[in-house]
């Protein structure tokens, strides 16, 4: 067992089923489909995998409901991709650019409705209760997003409220992938909660991490992303704590940044770090592993792998 | 038993179920949901009960399927609206136009996954079987739709491909009313079927005399759909038969519309007339009905109200 080969092999496998997820239908959403389906890492499905395994689940018996919450996942791209006006998602251009907003909207639908369908092949006797999560994450995922639109029309959002917009966002859906790769290996049931809770809490990190990437990666990695973020107001937990302590200026560099975009982001930057936000931040994030980690603790299963996977994402450069 | 009554009765349930359907969750996507809920005639809903109960089944075990349905459909009309651009639906002004595009489709996201909630509560006997017919349907209409779109980049659409198109994009649906109408009430698996096929033949007519009310009815009625559609090149039951008698004329007629919208639409009504399209689409509409009844006739159940409720459809204005 190697775990970086391991992971590869997990990956081949659920790119396998996706390649093949839509081969009939109109052209007109299936290319789409194919498209955005491309790119990504798969770090929900290949999360759903891993916890079956660890605790002695086999990967027939979950590749399915993994391969439906990366649809589930793509579902949620191409929406938010045309919400946001995004043009590039994994280094490709969005499905609303590269065709058209109805394609769009179609396409996502009928990415949802062949999720649903994947999600109809697992074992009959785990049916209702995974349906049951998968829903509950779908209503979730919509609310986060609902949260977040709501936001972008506030000054000041607090913390609690921007943790519980990326919870519902974000997090939920990689709680419900370790969630479900317990219920697919027959866990019990406070196994599955903590397995949630595990899950919530590195999709927590992820999605904070992900915010803190923006100011300070490469910026011509997430160049297009960044700039409509930024000019948008849009909450990323550095802007809410901004926006804390002092909205006049952020508001001040967002304004010059409209019209000089390099100059407006770099006083924010040094804004940021000079009120050690940006520390703040990579604490905030290396205490949330920490926790995802030691909820852990008290399961009796094989945890290398999801230590080590706990690790992969604290390191992502992109 | 009285059929009118008891059809305005079944309404009644249905509506108190959706008026009490999303109370929790942002308002950003609430209110939308509940302005489009707030019309409709339910006719999906009420098919799939009057269906269980012809086979001596229960409302209490069929209505959350039946309002499910209902919200899938509603689902499906959010979305269309989107890509049609059309400013009216049920009489009042449509989610994109009174709020805006995001939440929109993001109203239609959780008007899906409510649906899916509402559908998990169903008999757990029947879970697994409604849940794959639901999802079938949910691909077949994104499936006609994604035709339909492709069908307004052609002239020429044969009579095949466009029933087609309609049996996918509205007919399925209405099919999956009375047929799980029919799962719910326990009939056995060939009874399932033919009230299926009964219910997509309701459905193709019903989707065709659409097409027609388009052309014949009250223009103040349907007016901004009617404008919309027809400087689309929309295809329509009877713009494609226009189309294969002279394409160049309608084509002709389109562009005037585009200028003197009254003039060029009064042509191609004449058009319509005197190539005997209008009478013959309205004998297609009657003979598809008659073969919807004729579908019921050896099945062993009430069909009074079934045969009621195609005549209710035959009957209506707009």
């Amino acid at each position: 067992m190697n775990f970086e080969s391991d992971i590869i092999r997990l990956k081949n496998s659920i790119d396998t089923e996706l390649n093949n997820i839509y081969d009939s239908g109109p052209n007109i959403i299936r290319e789409p489909i194919y498209h955005i389906l491309s790119g990504g890492k798969r770090i929900r499905p290949i999360l759903c995998l891993i916890t079956s395994l660890a605790l002695s689940g086999n990967i027939k018996s979950s590749l399915d409901a993994a391969v439906a919450i990366e649809l589930l996942h793509n579902f949620t791209l191409i929406h938010d991709d045309i919400m946001d006006n995004d043009e590039l998602r994994h280094g490709n251009v969005t499905i609303h650019k590269k065709w058209d907003e109805s394609i769009a909207i179609l396409s996502g639908d009928a990415m949802l409705a062949i999720a649903l369908v994947k999600l109809g092949k697992i074992d009959n006797k785990y049916q209702s209760i995974v349906n049951n999560k998968f829903n509950k994450a779908l209503i979730e995922v919509c609310e986060g997003q609902a949260l977040d639109l709501e936001f972008q029309n506030k000054d000041i959002v607090s913390k609690e409220d921007y943790l519980s917009m990326i919870d519902k966002k974000t997090a939920y859906m990689i709680g419900l992938s370790s969630e479900i790769g317990a219920v697919l290996a027959n866990a019990d049931k406070s196994v599955q909660n903590k397995l949630r809770y595990y899950g919530m809490s590195i999709g927590r990190a992820f999605q904070i991490q992900d915010d803190l990437l923006e100011v300070i990666s490469d910026k011509d990695k997430m160049g297009k992303t960044l700039k409509s973020d930024f000019l948008l107001n849009k909450k990323t937990y550095l802007n809410i704590q901004a926006q804390l302590v002092d909205s006049n200026k952020v508001n001040e560099y967002i304004n010059i940044a409209q019209e000089k975009f390099d100059v407006g982001f770099n006083l924010y930057k040094k804004f940021l770090e000079d009120n050690n936000i940006i520390n703040n931040t990579k604490k905030v994030i290396d205490d949330t592993l920490m926790l995802a980690d030691s909820i852990l603790d008290d399961i009796n299963m094989d945890k290398e792998y999801l230590y080590k996977y706990t690790q992969l994402i604290l390191k992502r450069k992109s």
